[in-house]
């Protein structure tokens, strides 16, 4: 019939263009899709909603399906609308209508909620260990080429002396700051709002702190619209802390372009892992810190992103709130691409050891021998004086060494001090916590 | 002289276009600079500097300064170029040269980042204490009208019953997770720049580790570029903070509004709060809920401005820095507004106690219904025939309670719970740690 | 040998990293890329750089892959880098030689910033002609709906009569100032970089003029380094042509969703085009609405993407403006899909007839009594207390009619002038110009 | 009575919180909000709503007005709202009740809506011009300098000659675009939303279309709605291309901050234009171009924040509209002293003639010579060979001039043609029609 004929094809426009790329973000859900449903299940068994032995049936099942997702053999059949309802329909292929009970008190919003609370707490993990493995390189970089000297800039104007030991370390030190962000969202995402339902609760007496001691969360989303209204407002906390990780990692990618330019010539890389030109021969260009660059600033843009989506959205549900997962989870695989090839080209640059050496650097060291003047004992108006006229002369001669000992100077780079730091913000994840939780729930 | 004044007068459009509003935004860092000369002059005294009985007169009218402007009575003079200049001019009026040693072993660079940071810390502290009071005034409201029913939309469709009690506290609850981002823009705040330099530096003796504690900060900026390119990275991290606890008060503005449109009729507002309009005699609009939208939207953009300004800066000083100033500075005052503009409406807001009484929210109770049948053994396809049926023979009848037990359910608000949360998180800004120290460096 | 293959591997990553996308992307730039050789190789052979025979076959073959393109038979070998070195390899393969001289006198630069130009281009007036599409249907539904009346609201409050007349003619005429962007954008694009190498110049003697007659582009970029320039700024000014085109369709798409909702009840959707709920079967959800609202918002944020990836980069070519692509192209189909199932839903929306009656909307017609009584006399004041009184008696009786007459009001709707309007934008393209020049050049 | 006294105390809060910087902006309005009262009253006149002896009186008085605000010496006085409350208020205290009649048919909406179209309307002629001579400036630059050669940078690589004669060129042309959107915007300001009422029209029979003709705006904002709708729209658009000139602005001050730095060196400025620094004696900062950076970066954020007070609000004024008064208004006169430092400073810019003297820049000639050689005969692939050879054996020679001849390239900047594109821009604008309108109107 025709007229039924477009009426389905009407439905088929709606659907493609409302389901969008759903079910691609999907697949990466379904590990943390199945940890949900073995903690939910675990609790429908503890308040009589589930008969003992349709529980183990789909524990065991469900732990399958783990396994298959984890050998890369899980996959979403055509036709089947999201991982949801994929995990369902294994269980029903095996268990028949006992697999169907996984869904009693719970909404499709609330799954999808601790799907991506999970998801999430996930994929920060992994971020802060590249993180970790990133500041870890810098530091050992910072300590190795410690007696190298930098001039320094202010205003882009030659300033003061400066080393690679302080250049490495102040971006080992900058990630340090860019994690107590990206904890703030941890702890934001790592809390349950599983029991929330359609973001209005249920009247079925659900245990929800169990659940949320079977996933290892800190504690619980307590209000259920507010748990609700966490959809989108998490996406936005971890964008923040990307976004700051980005910022760091940007900036110091714009500081090899320029340092690679010939009118800096502070550092060079081996020709394999710079771009020649098919026009100039002569040409090695730094597209892996550009590209670098470019993909920092570019996250940087997706809190505003996220914002746009949300604004002025009142409370409760609204469908694009699923928009938000095709901007956002590409970003944990960007900022680690950047993170991972940060890592792997740094230790590749070749320092220029004699830079100093050139004459426009000279009055580099005119700060440094007013100092010693004054340390010595001169005032500084007459010190300033003396350095002044000499200059004038050309009879200025820069000190042979830079002598400085406080805390994070040149001489002193406090690199097992800023360890520390990183230690402590690390500590503050309390991974383990969550490791033990997932390995009982799995057992 | 024509030339000469020409010259001048080039010089002083330079100087307006450069300098803007920068007087104006530094009179704010005025305590700040001085609590940061207090502790820097002891430790150069300390390091064998300054004499002691140099620093007495100096700690003496520092001190004389700070009170005069915690009386507001502190002023940049005419002519003077910045609030630095202005205590050091104060200083040696009265103290003659033992008032300029206060410069020695610091660069105006790292002056400004020390007060900046205090500045910071102070101003969050009282936001914090700010969105304290609107989340203790959301709970209140939460458990007083704990049995007032809402219904609740997804997709702005009627879905299923929700509270006022609810409502109320999921904005209390929002809160939390606002001052977690907050609490880590705080951390990365509270550390001490000072002994940078310019950003590179100094070949004085100093002990910053010695101001650290005097000032009360958490630890060091220990590498002095970091210290340098924590400018801009703190002000872009604080205000993601302040654009998070903006779109919590934004929201609930949203909701204040559609919720006080005809078609909702869930809350008024008295005459004396509402705006009228000069020729519909009937109008009684909701202004201040609107500009709060509107601020709170705006403050949400700043994090990008900030981003706009640091983006591509190679490390080093840059003068534009400065210009953070002028948006950064007002957005706590802005956010406060808000909090405290939100802490005094909620409230004089009218609830309509009668709202479910309206036929068109009759299904919201379909699925409770289904529900209860199902606890009472019937199972879920039967039940859901059973209210389908009697739905549309016109028999339905809503139940005369909404029976909600769990966690964070209408039944069950967690107040106790979430007020747990928030202590938690308050407990770990530690300001009676600050508290004791500018006590102490004030003495 | 081991060192050489991890060498090799390094060099794997590297070129992934830096590559991405691109190859995807460029698949659009296809039929571009043949066109700018059309041209190219036209003006090399009429200043004496390609043999009139050379040309002949090289003219021949190209158009073999114009039109094997159409076909869709088109793709990227693996192993060829992208679009230019493919259809360079199948000119070789065919012609030998002669099919590398397309390349005398470009370099990789320019070659990409003509396809780009003509790309948006083509792609401007594929998006013009899907707005003018939905212009056209918003039309006429404001003309068919002119009667049907509507509360019109100021601070979401209920204020004065509107109709749909007025609101689907307000978003038409909303179309109209959009387009006044895209066509500066436009206007923008349409401009010859072709000739620029990579961003300087080059010694051969180019007649730029004349592959700018051949491509119909308006006019050239002229300056070289300008030409450069040109990347990123044309994208940035195009992606704000098509934000402004997004903001109007997500203003609507938000209209619908309130009026959808049980609380305005203005319209309504045939259950096919919304969708249910699992768990609630009174539910009718407008997702697609709801999608194109999201899918809108997100698009407004994207010339803060493209400033954050340009900011502060200084003149000359960066590697990752090729990263512009993946974010660029795709919004071009992204706002086509909206303004497409914008044209088709909004017809299938239901207009409710009746909506004035609810007793909720009777004082809108206040402020029409008392402008009538002004009409027909009596002053201001005494109108505005007659019509006071009578509604405190509840006396007030609304007209029976809304007699609006002035230009776009209620009763006269100056439908034909708003097509005027849209007429002489339309016009301003162009369009025949550049269809008369591209047909030319593959004739 | 202290309860009387409380609740007027909370009015004031609740004032002051609405109201905030309207006053302070309102003033800018004045003498628009006079042209507007001018228009309005000769059409009121015309369809009887004003007798001809008030218009008269009235259009004595409000251009006595007009000329106190020329004079400066026009003022809110205290307790006044508003700018349009201020002239109402000096109309009826010259004139009695007629100056009330002059908001029959009008309300503060379309009042306000009007001001700030009139407005946008003269800041976008007068930043117009501020491009304009920037444009003049730069052009001359080029001209006097285009035998000044440079290095041109791609991937900041040393890589073919340019010339300070293409580089500024490349500016002055790309203003050319910028005024493009800029235009675009003028075109969306410049249409009258008088007549709009509220934003549903009015029962009065207004002749919109005259006080078009008064106002000499293009055409009219025909849809009511639409009107009102234009509200943030219009601002929207104008900071878009307000955006584009910044973003112009913004790179060229970033390339003079590169180019001064000593490892360019290309240019310098006078002393005087510079800033020092207290503690390094040889400092020589361009402190102006960083705070034009700065400036222009941050008002590039102002679409997106524009953007988030837009974001989803539905159809209808909102109150939160006013506040794009304070970010909006401020960007005319930012951007103007941008535009004007800018053209202030280039002057005074000393060029180093002989940049390319220094070896690190002689391979820029390569490619020179392998076209040369191309260009006399030689196969491109043997060229190619014997330069490459002549750099390994250290016996390239860089030709003596660089002969670029075709359009844009160093030797033929085409600066007549780019001249040509600008003015074909400026008459676009079409000024000089509302000059005629608006000097009629004051006659």
């Amino acid at each position: 019939m025709k007229l039924w004929q477009k009426e389905t094809s009407v439905a088929q426009n709606v659907e493609k263009f409302t389901v969008g790329k759903d079910a691609e973000m999907d697949l990466q859900l379904a590990p943390f899709d199945v940890l949900g449903s073995l903690a939910h299940t675990r609790m429908l068994e503890s308040i009589g909603l589930m008969e003992p032995e349709d529980l183990a049936a789909v524990q065991r099942e469900l732990k399958a399906i783990y396994q298959s997702i984890e050998r890369g053999e899980f996959e979403i059949e055509p036709g089947v609308e999201d991982v949801h309802s994929q995990v369902e329909l294994l269980l029903t292929r095996r268990l028949g209508e006992a697999g169907k009970k996984i869904h009693s008190g719970r909404s499709r919003n609330d799954q999808v909620l601790v799907d991506l609370k999970l998801f999430i707490r996930h994929e920060i993990r992994q971020t802060v260990e590249a993180v970790h493995t990133l500041f870890t390189t810098l530091q050992e970089l910072s300590e190795k080429n410690k007696d190298v000297l930098l001039p320094g800039y202010t205003h882009l104007q030659v300033a003061m002396p400066s080393s690679f030991g302080l250049w490495f370390g102040a971006y080992a030190e900058s990630l340090v700051d860019d994690l107590q962000l990206l904890q703030a969202a941890y702890k934001i995402s790592n809390k349950n709002p599983l029991g929330s339902a359609a973001g209005y609760g249920s009247s079925f007496p659900l245990n929800r702190q169990m659940t949320t001691d079977f996933l290892g969360f800190d504690s619980l989303n307590y209000n259920v619209v507010y748990a609700q209204m966490g959809r989108g407002k998490t996406e936005r906390s971890v964008s923040m802390g990307l976004a700051s990780i980005a910022s760091t990692v940007g900036r110091m990618a714009m500081d090899v372009c320029l340092y690679m330019s010939q009118n800096f010539a502070f550092v060079t890389l081996p020709d394999e892992l710079t771009t020649g030109s098919s026009i100039m021969p002569h040409k090695k260009n730094p597209d892996v810190f550009e590209i670098m660059r470019g993909k920092c600033n570019r996250l940087q843009a997706l809190p505003t992103e996220i914002q746009m989506l949300l604004g002025n959205l009142p409370s409760g549900y609204h469908r694009e709130l699923q928009l938000l997962k095709e901007s956002f989870f590409p970003a944990f695989t960007e900022i680690r691409n950047c993170l991972e090839m940060m890592t792997f080209m740094l230790p590749h640059l070749k320092l220029n050891p004699d830079i100093l050496k050139d004459e426009k650097y000279q009055y580099l060291f005119s700060v440094e021998v007013v100092n010693n003047q004054v340390l010595s004992g001169v005032p500084f108006r007459d010190a300033y004086k003396n350095v002044g006229l000499a200059i004038e002369k050309g009879e200025f001669e820069r000190p042979e060494k830079v002598h400085h000992t406080h805390e994070g100077s040149i001489g002193n780079l406090c690199t097992a001090e800023i360890k520390g730091l990183m230690d402590e913000v690390l500590s503050g994840f309390q991974f383990e916590k969550v490791d033990k939780a997932i390995k009982e729930l799995l057992a």
